[in-house]
């Protein structure tokens, strides 16, 4: 009997080549598959929700496979799974879902969050986790500008080139920015911000061009109603930069509830 | 003039071969020195408070150097010295020291903390920096045989083996077990738990062996008693295993305020 599993999965991306498998390069989808092949003796398919870049995490990412030869619990294939993985993947629950459940395309939404921290010394623990940035931001105009981001809108601006999706309408359900006192050393305090950004479903590299223009207006560059601009374009060249990969983490994936 | 440095630095052990300078392997002291000569020209020795093993880490180790060429500020050849470590080693603060510091001999007292992590999944993020644990432990069991190290008392018992101290009697001023919530998932919570031990100085692996033998108490295989009996036999063998070097952070080290 051929069974599907809805796997939950945590990964620090720093030392691999993004979700995706990929030929000689260590990818967490690779990672995974070896894995289930490892414990079960079936060479199946791990569909992800979605994939990550290079050095980007999961908190809770979802997977989907379906195994004809597992006859113990998914507690027990959960526990497997994390003997035969690196100590950068974490299988955090392994539960039986309907046959057919498709992690890609059963996702009705996801929140990803991205972590900045503001001043103070290079954290030696925690640098793979964030972006450092120095000076000053003001949280304030990025909060403002970040509901203006709330809604169906067409997000092609924040689209990468290389983005190939049919419509890049998206609806965002959430864009919150978050800030509070970092680790400080006597004589250099820090300011830990983070943005969460929630929606039925992002283009290429959306999060990260997002926040480098949220940081574009937190330094002052810009005000915050230039975003209704940089939306309006639908143009790339319009947004701000792309914010470097380590601060990144996909949250939390949603699925309607199995019935 | 020859200036001398009093310099604070956090690293992450995980990929040096501890604190000494070694031929052909990373070290902090190694990237240390080279850094300073980079900057300044001048190949000094940087002293540090002690050495940590490979995989040890530090929040706040201290050491000196003294610097014939520098002109700058403190904080100028801090920011300096950043530019040239890896992303793994920080300055967080240097400061002019009188002439003759020295972090090793001047050293009055020195605090660890070593932190376990207990039940739940393994932490993708967080694996580097503790030591995870199955089961449960008794931390209530763990703290009265702590308080039962406080004081001063040979430590023979809790000297690796190629330790050649001249006295092995310390005086630990505290020893505190503190446990709280890790995270959680919905079936498999954990608990977070630290060892922190202060003293006049330390054996060599003294906080491994002493949290290898508070967890064999946390696990019911002795009672917390047995701590005086490990004492009085001055006997490395009759005390517990050695904890892993990831869990331990070297966290304070103290001296005499600059008269």
């Amino acid at each position: 009997m051929v069974r599907t599993f809805k796997l939950t999965v945590a990964y620090d991306g720093t030392d691999y080549a993004g979700w995706q498998i990929q030929p000689a390069q260590p990818t967490v989808q690779g990672k995974l598959q070896r894995a289930v092949a490892e414990i079960t003796g079936s060479r199946v398919s791990v569909v992800g929700s979605g994939r990550t870049d290079s050095g980007v995490h999961a908190i809770a990412q979802v997977a989907s496979c379906s195994i004809p030869t597992w006859r113990a619990s998914g507690d027990q294939l959960r526990r497997a799974l994390n003997t035969k993985l690196p100590d950068t993947i974490a299988v955090l629950e392994a539960v039986d879902a309907p046959e057919g459940f498709h992690a890609l395309r059963d996702a009705i939404g996801k929140r990803y969050r991205y972590q900045i921290r503001v001043g103070g010394v290079r954290d030696a623990f925690q640098h793979r986790y964030h972006w450092h940035l120095r000076g000053t931001l003001d949280t304030s105009a990025m909060a403002e500008a970040a509901v203006r981001l709330v809604g169906r809108h067409d997000f092609a601006s924040f689209q990468a080139s290389g983005g190939k999706r049919k419509t890049t309408v998206r609806d965002v359900r959430a864009c919150d920015v978050t800030a509070g006192p970092g680790p400080s050393t006597a004589t250099l305090p820090s300011v830990e911000l983070a943005v969460e950004v929630e929606a039925d479903g992002f283009l290429y590299n959306m999060v990260r061009n997002i926040v480098g223009t949220l940081v574009e207006i937190g330094r002052g560059k810009q005000p915050p109603q230039w975003i209704d601009r940089v939306l309006a374009s639908a143009d790339r060249d319009a947004a701000g930069p792309t914010a470097p990969p380590q601060g990144l983490f996909l949250q939390r994936v949603d699925y309607p509830p199995f019935s």
